[in-house]
């Protein structure tokens, strides 16, 4: 063998490992009853169980933040669907048209049902039969919050976001879901307001993490943005260090850490897409914290233990759950 | 006028002022920043104060249920969306198509995403390009659960479901959304049991809105099953008393009263659909209560006031919330 094949043939081995790993774990976490699977690589179910382990972890966000600031940042929940009007402004469909979930429905009389049911019937596709219903599923949790901004900010916002998100890359890794919660705290304002917000969120976001007993690293970023267009918008999110991730090992030294916070500056991107402007006039800029809820819960499984007996004394009361 | 003649009018005006207390109800709401517009009809973001109502309303319905069993349901938290494959058995498409919400997502090529984007900048719809993403966005919360039930059942199955529903009908009415929650407690076992969790329900679900200070009726009740095949299913539920809803006047006495609680036989339905077998081989029956988180929340907000320091004390402790 050369040097090379040596190297691709040690390469493949560490990827079939890592594959057996993650399917490892997703099979352990359905076995200890904590994911319910549906059938669909990255949708599950979950146990009352991981539920709890998800509202103790939410609750050291939220006291990380209320720490923070002197007056809360105003809170906002939206459901998993929004208007594709707003959708469109954040050009997500030019970024990740591949990650993208657009809603259809059926807008048809008697007869059209009938002819829907008879493909239906026959086993044929029946999409056809819909028409766009006008909304998304929510890619970021942030994203239906722009459009409600758009005019004069007289003030820099402050906000408070948590809801489901949708990304459809279906994978055996449990923690790569399609369907996952990310909860949000948003700064529209200034550029150095922005900037600010990014980095004290990733000190922040760190605090967390440690509190939760997970060994995280704050690691340069990019998003996962489409094809060729996008690899310029790669290059340029990693020289302007506009993304901050914060990664943990999920399998030993195999494969990328996992990133289970995200901290971002989006400079005017939403600002001007929305029509944002500060008080002097100038495009606002944004930036936003995502704590990735699951992947959270998952790492926290994962360096601890499946079963909430087995984890730190300090954990459990960081979370506010007890070992039994 | 003719008698007849008389008689449309008064209803025209009736359904006029009808239409127009729907309307100031969503715009006091949202003027009281309850909910946040997002420029669809029925798509609404929920304040802080809101949420907290919301959690106040869950926390009565979860004792409710807690002193019901001795043994308490299985949580289960479903992301909102599942499998098509699944929404298939349930025959939705066949019965309520026009609420439906399919998924579609980009799977293409950089030169299919140039299509895309090229329809997309003349502002054509660019929903063509998208295939269909394999999921469906649930309908009714006790969906995604059967299909982990396929199979012969020891015992009974009683489960306790939460989360997000999706039915397209947009509409000013506030307490007609297209997303909102809804808590599940479903029985799936024999036919009597399902009869009997159905009736128990009703009584529990009215001590429940009776602790909210809500005037509730319990009233025979039908699904709006779409078109001229669905007028038999609505005459077979009501002859066979398979629906009770708990009803509310929000707008005195005009128009019907709203639907805040649902709780329903679905006799074989969903045993036959998803193959599953009582433990002496008969199909099984299952029954559901479903608690409409959104619509019990608006109703406390007519009926009580739209700030919480007019509420009664009873109904704040109830809900667990003090009046600042």
């Amino acid at each position: 063998m050369t040097q090379a094949n040596v190297s691709d043939a040690a390469e493949l081995d560490t990827q079939a490992e890592l594959e057996r790993l993650r399917r490892e774990f997703g099979t352990q976490l359905i076995d200890a009853g904590l994911l319910i699977p549906t059938g669909i690589d990255g949708l599950y179910g979950r146990s009352g169980e991981f539920e709890a382990i998800i509202d103790g972890i939410d609750s050291v966000v939220a006291a990380q933040a209320a720490s923070a600031y002197d007056v809360a940042p105003r809170v906002m929940r939206f459901p998993p669907v929004f208007p594709r009007t707003n959708f469109e402004k954040t050009d997500y469909i030019a970024s990740f048209p591949n990650l993208t979930g657009a809603i259809s429905t059926f807008t048809g009389d008697n007869k059209a049902h009938r002819a829907l049911l008879a493909d239906r019937e026959d086993g044929v596709d029946w999409d056809g039969h819909l028409v766009s219903a006008g909304t998304m599923l929510v890619s970021a949790a942030c994203h239906p919050t722009y459009a409600g901004l758009s005019g004069v900010l007289e003030e820099p916002v402050l906000l408070d976001v948590y809801g489901f998100c949708f990304r459809h890359e279906p994978s055996e890794d449990p923690a790569r879901m399609q369907a996952f919660r990310m909860h949000e705290y948003v700064y529209v304002g200034t550029a150095e307001g922005a900037r600010a917000h990014r980095d004290a969120w990733v000190q922040r976001g760190m605090a967390v993490l440690d509190a939760l007993g997970l060994d995280a690293t704050a690691v340069a970023a990019n998003d996962p943005f489409f094809g060729r267009a996008g690899r310029m918008l790669v290059a340029n999110q990693l020289s302007e260090d506009l993304k901050t991730e914060l990664v943990v090992p999920l399998y030993g030294g195999l494969g990328e850490p996992t990133a289970i916070v995200s901290a971002n500056c989006h400079q005017e991107h939403f600002g001007e897409n929305f029509a944002i402007t500060t008080a002097d006039g100038e495009v606002a800029h944004s930036a936003c914290v995502g704590f990735g809820m699951e992947r959270i819960a998952l790492a926290m499984l994962r360096t601890h233990g499946l079963s909430r007996k087995d984890w730190p004394a300090s954990v459990l009361a960081a979370v506010g759950l007890s070992a039994s």
